[in-house]
């Protein structure tokens, strides 16, 4: 096996070279040696063992050798590219209070958004502003020189001829800005107008299709900044960016498509500006074929979320001046989006990893206890649950010995320490806040905490339990139990313990883990 | 003289073409028809006369067939690349009050920003949150998961390792977000620590190093998309992005670079991530070279401004666990700090224009009467402010002719519109609010109106201005009067017509135009 020596290093999971917490490194590339190579390396269980040339040691699971990785999502690699016919069963929708009720269904609205760019939440109350509550629903609005959100009206006003309704072919919002706002809400408050559909166009199929059939625009199209500019009396925007952008690796990453704002082009040759206005009219003709416009009507409720550096958005014309239309609209960015999205997934598979943890390896043998580990702490959870506990108290409970399992998800997160309440508390903070995982690492100190300051504790211990007292350090001083009783999580840490110290009934029965899944789900929210 | 048609035609200046106010294209590229070509053209004055082969016409100034342009400035073309040694003689850095109260100040602290990617403002009150009204000094608050603002503070807590001040190499801020950051504020409210000084690195200046010592390593570094990654219980943010991002014509652009979040790279060969490395670990020890460090230190009331896209910024170690520091950073955006800073300059331009025109053609003959059309003006303007009349009316009345100046700055705007009461009104919406510009649209029609409305006023015209009044369309018949009343700008358009007619007494003696200078630079802001 040839591995790369400072990739390798660089991604050496240790203690010394990583935060555990947050898996950002603690060391600079400049701080590895010249000519760093491996000493050794072995096969060594599940994992490859390296010793390096400067005498520092390495573990990494072999797992993560063979990992591959999808990268951010951001290119045309990370997305499904369509014509307007795949959304023939429907559109990627969903009702408002479902996407704000259940996580699994906001997953799903943001999926479609990162995947194929654009997804409707419908039944969002028709009020003014409302559009801000979706933007932070999952990320931050940005304000820009239209304000924090803008109106787009049609009103029957036959005076002023730019609210009477024209179509506006599809374009790319705001491209003279840089960064440019890289998503797009629009809410209908009021639609009774005849006409004013709304359209989108995948500009990635757009510029897959310019590249199919025509590489040598593609190409120019990637290569030439063009000057988009915005002015008004208290803006003079301007950037220059190819309408093609791609990434190092050649992938479509953005599009800017809004031919109202792209300025004079400047320092090309006659045959350069030829070349690029050929491949500009071939790729617009291409953003125009009826097969990719998918159109639609926003009714009131409705709001449209996209990503405004892939889809060009378009509005059909107005056939009467009757009727009105009002859009609430603003602006927000992917990368809260996709972030949001990624902690509701890691939310959702941590349950099923606890899940599958409760239901395979928890189902074992507990320390020569006579319930199992699992039972054990679900044991302990329907107690506090049928004692009226605050819910992150249930979870403590339910939750605080999760570091004696050994199953794959809290493997990689031991590390060096074996003491169990530590690292359950630990694995959990991925998750869970302070509340929850503080008890948890504060339940074994309880009991030797209890031992000394309450008679006749340490009398009622099992067995094992008093066995695990001596490995874990005994009674604690009559000093160590008045700085425990002093800690701020103390009084929930000995509430734990004691549900622990009850949850060794053999002929008990609890809920499965399921049961408590909702109440989990909350409290990671 | 060969012009690429379509780029030609794509940029014709006329009404029918783009729209007068806003410059932005009436017309989508793919209307122009196929095989486009110039059927005639002739040189008209100082025009380029064109007849298309669709039998559209267009003309275009010689002096903008000429134009060369700079570019939106984000590029290493728009910037001074620097290395310590250049500021020796000071920072870029103002005062607070200076930067607020004078607009010249402002624009040299902007325009700082741009070119050498930092300035600093000085005797910004050291309280909570006053790091968010710097960055609406110019520009919107780009909100992430770290909230509106954070905190940077170092406290003498030896049980926090994380709060001792060790020292923070140069690094760029949130290259995980896409888009990232693209400015950084760190207000400084407390600084009585020992050591803690701040770092300042130009990215630029250490890629274009790179780019000389060493092409292969720099091109590696900018076709390499990096996963950069951040995770805590409620973020999970990945960007794919280059170390070092150039444009389409291959000048830098933006570098990002943070080792602490930098994951694991896939999908390359082992030689690929050697070549990488290699590259990476060149680059980062350019930015450590001494003669790139520019150090200096923070005072509370000193807040720094600084683009996150190319400086890199670090911060040395503390010396002791004595005194505090204590900083508070936001984020913003270039594209409007650059907008705030072009409508500055724009700002400066039309002030200076109008006072060539008031000093150079408004000194000649007015339309036969006894005085000067500046002269006229500044009496109307002199007559508003005896009057005590409020700012936007003696602006309106000192500018109310400019209509009649054929002076380069008004000659492109004036297009098809011969009616000066509009052609100024027009030109001056570019930097002035409708309470200037309105009572200028309807000053001849406030004539028209007092010769119905006011018995006696006609009579009281000078012979030149019974004259225009015939050309302008006679008095206004009663049901027009009844209408002009009605309208909201009336009032103001009547005040304005006053000081107008009585603005030709050729002995009276007026304030130069410079002395209206800071009532209009008022009003424009």
């Amino acid at each position: 096996m040839s591995l790369s020596p400072y990739w390798l290093r660089d991604n050496c999971p240790c203690v010394e070279c990583r935060d555990p917490r947050n898996g950002q490194k603690l060391f600079r590339v400049g701080d590895l040696p010249d000519g760093l190579a491996v000493a050794e390396s072995v096969e060594d269980g599940d994992a490859l063992a390296v010793l390096w040339s400067d005498g520092h040691r390495s573990r990494y699971p072999l797992a993560w050798l063979a990992g591959t990785d999808e990268g951010d999502g951001r290119t045309e690699d990370g997305k499904r590219l369509w014509t307007a016919a795949d959304f023939g069963p429907g559109l990627p929708a969903a009702d408002w209070s479902a996407y704000l009720g259940d996580e699994r269904e906001r997953a799903a609205v943001l999926a479609a958004v990162r995947r194929s760019g654009f997804a409707l939440l419908r039944g969002v109350p028709a009020v003014e502003r409302q559009v801000l509550e979706v933007a932070r629903s999952f990320g931050y609005v940005r304000e820009t020189n239209y304000g924090e959100l803008f109106d787009v009206r049609v009103e029957p006003d036959p005076t002023n001829l730019a609210f009477t309704g024209a179509a506006i072919a599809p374009h790319t919002d705001n491209p003279y800005r840089d960064p440019v706002p890289t998503l797009q809400l629009l809410h209908c408050l009021r639609s009774d107008a005849i006409g004013g559909d709304s359209g989108l166009v995948d500009g990635f199929t757009a510029a897959a299709l310019l590249r199919e059939e025509s590489p040598a625009d593609f190409a120019v199209l990637t290569r030439t900044p063009v000057p988009f500019v915005f002015r008004d009396r208290r803006t003079e925007l301007r950037a220059d960016r190819p309408l093609i952008d791609v990434d190092g690796r050649g992938r479509i990453r953005e599009v800017r498509f809004n031919n109202r704002s792209i300025a004079t082009l400047r320092g090309l040759t006659t045959a350069e500006l030829d070349a690029f206005y050929a491949a500009y009219r071939r790729f617009a003709a291409i953003t125009l074929r009826p097969e990719l416009q998918l159109t639609f009507r926003l009714a009131p409720g409705d709001c449209l979320v996209f990503d405004n550096t892939r889809l060009l958005h378009a509005r059909t014309a107005f056939e009467t001046g009757e009727g009105h239309r009002h859009l609430q609209g603003c602006y927000a960015d992917l990368d809260s989006l996709a972030s949001h999205h990624a902690v509701l997934e890691r939310r959702t598979a941590a349950l099923d990893t606890l899940e599958q943890l409760f239901e395979g390896e928890g189902a074992g043998e507990y320390l020569g206890e006579a319930v199992t580990l699992a039972g054990h702490m679900l044991q302990a959870g329907a107690l506090a649950e049928a004692a009226g506990a605050p819910a992150h108290l249930v979870a403590a409970a339910l939750l605080h010995d999760v570091g004696h399992f050994h199953g794959s998800g809290l493997r990689l997160m031991q590390g060096e320490d074996n003491r169990h309440s530590h690292t359950g508390a630990d694995w959990l903070g991925r998750w869970f806040g302070p509340d929850v995982t503080e008890p948890i690492r504060l339940h074994v100190a309880a009991k030797r905490y209890l031992c000394t300051a309450e008679p006749g504790y340490r009398a009622k211990l099992s067995e094992a339990s008093e066995y695990t007292l001596q490995v874990q350090g005994g009674p604690m001083t009559e000093e160590q139990a008045a700085q425990f009783a002093a800690r701020p999580g103390a009084r929930d840490a000995v509430a734990v313990r004691r549900w622990d110290e009850q949850a060794k009934d053999p002929d008990l029965e609890t809920p499965p883990f399921a049961h408590f899944r909702p109440l989990l789900a909350e409290l990671m929210a």
